[in-house]
């Protein structure tokens, strides 16, 4: 791999596999297939998207649905609570595209009321546990009022993001946290179907769109890290190491064979400063052999124990110790791929293709 | 202050007392200024250091070399482990400045060797302790058989870099190690004199730089985050709060009454994944009150207590809690300034002027 500094390779044939695993998994749950694009925030991996049928898609802020717009995305859910200070984006947005919009409160529904009289497309957000944003699902008075106040707009159903299976000990809890999710989210569905029979429930998170197999009762699921998958998602059992479809390749620029330790050009500007716990130390992202054409687990157990702006510290293995020299490359399997991709703005395939995002 | 989604103010007259003060403490020791510019990487904050007398400055790649060179910058120290695989850009941008690499071990020099004939102005990077790069100071014959390796290169002296003063438990401390590293580099510097009575020692982390009084045999100093100062250094006490130079103004996009949290448009992609420990908390950001011309503490304590990629979550006093609203405009002051400069890729001055760096 000829590179001179940190870059992000991606392999596109994993990349391909993880989406087709996905989208199988969708067809035979009879599901709206709805990825977050937060994850890879990149137009080429979208066309990608395209070619397995999908045409809706999820962004976290307006800034990201402008740009798939322009890229030609007709069907967009802005999976972040509505900002009432982009109301006029939102708004020349909503008259090009179907756009759907996020209400996580009743404030953000009176919000909403007070900054527009166009109507929109809007998703009520439940806490469904996670306790980020969104409503509590038992507080069904409040979701009562909001809609009601929200009559002039389109209610498009329920939204919830069960980002606390992040937080799960075990495959066992993130499918538990999954089952209750669908449970809260069909009950509330089963609530207002009467009065809205169109409106849906959507779910979406990579652990547990990943994991399970019983999407009874959930009409979308939004997942968006599984693109690539990462250290976090394998250190969950929620992937293998062979399934991850990003590396960062680095410079070796410095070594130290008395404390098994390499420095590379590749620092907290470049893989950010996202780690896992792992033996009680913190792990900043995992050693993989780089091969023309792939990557592979290195032999012995070699990662990052720190980071700096540019510098990364790999603590490495006997084996790799031995066989490395400065001006190497060695391979860095991300602990958080979203992270990553946003830092490093442009991907490279193992067959050369650039694809910029920024 | 008018803004709709995350926005990096800069408090210019902060920023350049901050200058200021560490320009006058550097006439005073008599001491070369070689500021580091990874902190601010912008073309504008380098004129206000040029209003101060300063020529010489610090980067941390070869990319940010020739960004500031591009820019007018005449004399730079890479202040990171030569890398053999940029040496054509080196080369290059050698010949057009005053250019400064670091050499961080035996092997380093010997690439350094196989890779070029040009004649290069070097540094040793010295290890004092903080154990990231560079050769341990009381290996001499490994210094010297560099330094005979590299006779056809410009031996300019000794770097080092005490960054483990950021672990430090108090201000004793940090100048504890300051006293260490500067003792270490005198009896280093002493050993060459005679056959290169030239050489400078050049230590440069802000903790020290900033705290510290007695600079004798040192040459010059490289501190960068000085001139913005970050939470991180309050709360080393290397600042006061009302010494930090940036805060991220960030929109209020969801409330939780029950749970005094509220939601922000403000998150990983914004401030970076750095947080401090806070009475066994993990502090992503303090919040402070934003006026038009300034910010200030609030009252009570309130911080972020986790960010995801867009979101920011803030656990907020009672007293914050009951005077905000969605739409309205938090200030955060980051963890650590150089990361979330780099994520911002712009500031916006009290007086509205934009100065972008990417």
């Amino acid at each position: 791999m000829k590179i001179y500094k940190p870059t992000l390779f991606l392999d596109l044939q994993k990349c391909k596999q993880n989406i087709q695993r996905m989208s199988e998994k969708v067809k035979k749950n009879n599901l709206i297939f709805r990825p977050h694009f937060k994850t890879h925030q990149s137009i080429q991996i979208g066309k990608i998207f395209k070619e397995f049928g999908i045409n809706k898609i999820t962004v976290s802020s307006v800034k990201m649905a402008e740009y798939f717009a322009n890229a030609g995305w007709k069907d967009i859910t802005i999976a972040f609570p509505f900002n009432p200070l982009e109301i006029n984006k939102i708004e020349v947005l909503s008259k090009k595209i179907d756009l759907n919009i996020l209400i996580s409160s009743l404030e953000s529904a009176e919000k909403l009321i007070d900054s527009t009289n166009i109507s929109l497309n809007y998703f009520i957000e439940i806490d469904a546990g996670y306790h980020r944003s969104g409503i509590l699902a038992d507080e069904i008075a409040q979701i009562e009022r909001a809609i009601h106040l929200l009559s002039q707009h389109n209610f498009k159903g329920f939204l919830t993001h069960s980002g606390n299976t992040y937080n799960a000990q075990s495959t066992n809890e993130i499918l538990f946290i999954h089952q209750q999710t669908t449970l809260i989210m069909k009950d509330l569905k089963s609530k207002f179907t009467t009065q809205f029979p169109k409106i849906i429930a959507s779910v979406g998170d990579t652990p547990s769109c990943t994991l399970a197999e019983n999407f009874e009762n959930i009409d979308e699921i939004r997942p968006g890290n599984f693109v690539f998958f990462d250290l976090m998602q394998y250190h969950l059992e929620v992937c293998d190491l062979a399934n991850i479809a990003v590396c960062v390749a680095c410079p070796v620029v410095d070594i130290n064979r008395d404390r098994n330790q390499i420095v590379i050009y590749g620092g907290g500007i470049h893989l950010s400063k996202e780690f896992i716990m792992q033996n009680g130390m913190k792990n900043y992202g995992q050693v993989v052999k780089l091969n023309d054409l792939d990557w592979q687990e290195s032999a012995g157990s070699s990662y990052l124990i720190t980071l700096s702006q540019e510098h990364g510290i790999i603590q490495a293995s006997d084996e790799l110790i031995n066989e490395i020299s400065i001006g190497d490359i060695i391979g860095i399997i991300p602990v958080h791929s979203c992270m990553t991709a946003n830092l490093m703005g442009s991907y490279k395939t193992l067959d050369n293709q650039i694809f910029d995002h920024k």
